[in-house]
């Protein structure tokens, strides 16, 4: 992104994005920051209680913000139900994408005819019978398959491999490294203890407005698709196996795993480092705490965790040798309960 | 892959593989697909019983099953000791490889001579004194470091590195993104906490019918050689540390990393995201569960686990601090038994 | 790198790197190897104890060790305070980096002047007002973005890729695969669940001496930059998040996950596939243990550990079990203590 030169007036941005301006309308502003940080000619947003005290003493030259935060504002407001929401969105307008000059660049080997408006930059490879909507960006060095279809308004960053096959949305994101459309790790054990690998013959589909991140990869699916809907948006280094489904605006933060034929609800949060096992179903609004290990379907929203806490290595080091016998404390106090029982009933 | 237009008759298809055939042997089917969702021109199969409900209404035209299952099937089938690696068998049958051209994409730089037999893709780049064996393909993008050896009949997808003088085995398919030969991580810690790097002077050195996944990366040695047996099978975004053996026939699910200098055995399971420490060695046929940390060598077969089990984030908190306290548990428990016992001894 | 055909003398080697010589001075070595495996013309380390036994029988034409382990050595040594240390220095003067000629491929695509030294291999990409420094190699398929400034003496392995804006310092090591740059994971929730994007305008600054692993995973600032300080080491496939600072000299093994805006200590050890949450502050000097999850600010140095102990898994889903009702456990020995007290006051 660049920074848009001009800025915006406080005004420009509550006749676009709405909320309740307190202050002088006709301020300028050129770039978003945080409170701490802010100047004059930025804006900056309070969000987390946690940084309230930050506002007393802020430079900036207005803050976004709730209700009840107002009145400690030292400077002009912009007060809003959901300031970080607001706060990207005024973000996004200070930060327009870079324009690249729409064309296929010289060094790019393009065998589909493409819309005009379609930018392929250096050493890129698109191959026969690949489509590409119009307005995408399709970054240097990617490798895109045969008969693959990209939506409109695609940003491909550069080294993004699509096997052939393959379906982008319209406005996805996806980062550098990714990789959509490799096999599943499909494969039937035969008697020695050898495999034999089996085909993968389904696609990897992704909706509308979805982003990837950097070495993040989602396998084809074996008999029928892997399915990413609209709306999700994948962290970096994950890895999404052959046929699962992940619902809409569903977010997974870095390295996380998900195994086959898993299920994912919509709205869902995962965290890092979490691995979900195959085969399993999870409800929408379901929150995963980071490196949590999910074995089995969960019905209900909520919040799971599944992680050993961390100590300082001395303690961990006792506890995690009773943890092996925990089997033998539940015995021993099992005992102790009848012993005692017995002799509470004696006279 | 792409789909055989003829596709093949079950009567084809147990000459080539054996089983016993029930049913009309001249039937065609031209696809595999799962029992609940095959038409009469695809072959289904029956493999985990928790399916076995499917059968009785499944409207594939053929299923291939256990003995066991074959008197509930509604159609024409086939019995095999092991039906999934059947099915696997008819799958490949049923989708061949998509033939590429040999030949050289003229945007791509290739120094060696080649096979004639060999396909290399647009924008690959192939460095001196590496060869590659009869009927490979090297796909788009791939860098082959200088002096690289591949064995005939590998499949390399778009953008894979090998560094220099690593060696593949024949029939290796190696996915988009994965890296073999970096350096691994080795260096000897400074008085001052800095470190000076030990330069990698061995190789990979991965064996036959090996796959690797995308985004994998399996490093150099350090002093002698990183080995993959013949017919390991590594799902994506595992990372081998230098000096790793795994050895043959063994499969690791995604997300994986083996530190340097571990041994893994033969037939060998690893779970998703699990974590092996370097220097240990795990014995042949041995099976570790998903997200397991394995901190010192096994040397029996089995099944090994070590996860954390996963709760509503409420009720793990509560046991997580328990957690802490184990040692001062066991205390409790201890000082109880005294008591008791001199309790007991009273008259 | 490459074998330095005529090796050096043992006089030549303390002459450069200093320690006390004894035995022949004028015997010559061109390879480095492990005390078991090394012979005459090889020079082998003595380190970790545990290997002191092979030393009375190795066959070495010289061995680095410490003074204490001198008198067992039946061969020419070099006494050394840091054994590990001296043999990574006397590895790295017997294998020098190839060297490149400098120069363009005539396949790349190079849009800024470079200095003459510059090495830039097959199918790279540099984008326009990029700079490179002096004796820089970057190495086949890399794609360099607009803006990006990349020091002297940097080795760029084949395919990297760097993010417009971002900086890298001098005598860097990137491996192949690796992203420095992409986005963070920055969004803000909206009413309905969906995710709006906040554009990411910092960048990745990178010090001098750091070395970073293939397919690892650098994002670039949200406001503000992330921070790669002098001599970190960074393993593979270890995904840092935005805003995040590492401290000089700390070093992270792989499958490491950092999440945003986490500043991590100096001399700091991470072991693989550790998690450390965002937001949180590590101390100087402190050490993670492999697959622990940090969720909290560290402020000793010290080694913490988090890790669930591995078992066989019947063994271990019995102690899993109970891992869930440790509240219940705590909750019966508080009873028994009670009860017990009760009894006990009995005449």
């Amino acid at each position: 992104m660049s920074e848009r030169a001009d800025g915006a007036s406080l005004e420009e941005i509550v006749a676009r994005f709405g909320g309740k301006l307190v202050g002088d309308g006709s301020h300028r502003v050129v770039q978003v920051a945080t409170l701490d940080q802010a100047g004059e000619d930025q804006i900056a947003f309070l969000s987390n209680p946690k940084y309230r005290k930050q506002l007393a003493t802020t430079r900036a030259g207005a803050v976004i913000l709730s209700a009840s935060a107002a009145p400690d504002c030292p400077c002009p407001y912009i007060v809003s139900d959901n300031p970080y929401a607001y706060f990207a969105r005024v973000a996004d307008m200070l930060n327009p994408s870079i324009r690249h000059d729409s064309g296929i660049h010289p060094s790019a080997v393009v065998l589909p005819d493409l819309p005009t408006t379609v930018h392929v930059g250096a050493l890129a490879f698109i191959d026969a019978e690949a489509s590409v909507g119009a307005d995408s960006i399709i970054g240097p060095g990617c490798i895109i398959g045969r008969g693959v279809r990209i939506g409109a308004g695609a940003l491909l960053h550069s080294r993004v491999t699509v096997y052939p096959g393959c379906v982008i949305g319209r406005q996805a994101i996806v980062h550098s490294g990714a990789v959509i459309g490799a096999d599943g790790f499909g494969m039937a054990r035969e008697g020695d203890g050898s495999w034999t690998k089996i085909p993968q013959i389904g696609r990897v589909v992704i909706g509308d407005n979805v982003e990837i991140g950097a070495n993040t990869t989602i396998d084809r699916g074996a008999l029928g698709d892997s399915v990413i809907e609209d709306g999700v948006k994948l962290d970096n280094q994950i890895q999404i196996g052959h046929n699962v489904r992940i619902g809409a605006h569903t977010a997974m933060a870095g390295c996380v795993g998900v195994a086959g034929s898993a299920r994912i609800g919509r709205r869902c949060t995962v965290g890092g480092g979490a691995i979900i096992l195959g085969h399993i179903e999870i409800a929408d609004d379901v929150n995963i705490s980071a490196a949590t290990l999910v074995t089995k379907s969960i019905a209900e929203p909520g919040t799971y965790t599944g992680a050993m806490p961390f100590e300082p290595h001395r303690e961990w080091a006792r506890n995690a040798a009773r943890l092996r016998h925990l089997e033998d404390m539940a015995d021993r106090i099992r005992v102790l309960e009848a012993r005692l029982a017995r002799l509470e009933k004696k006279p």
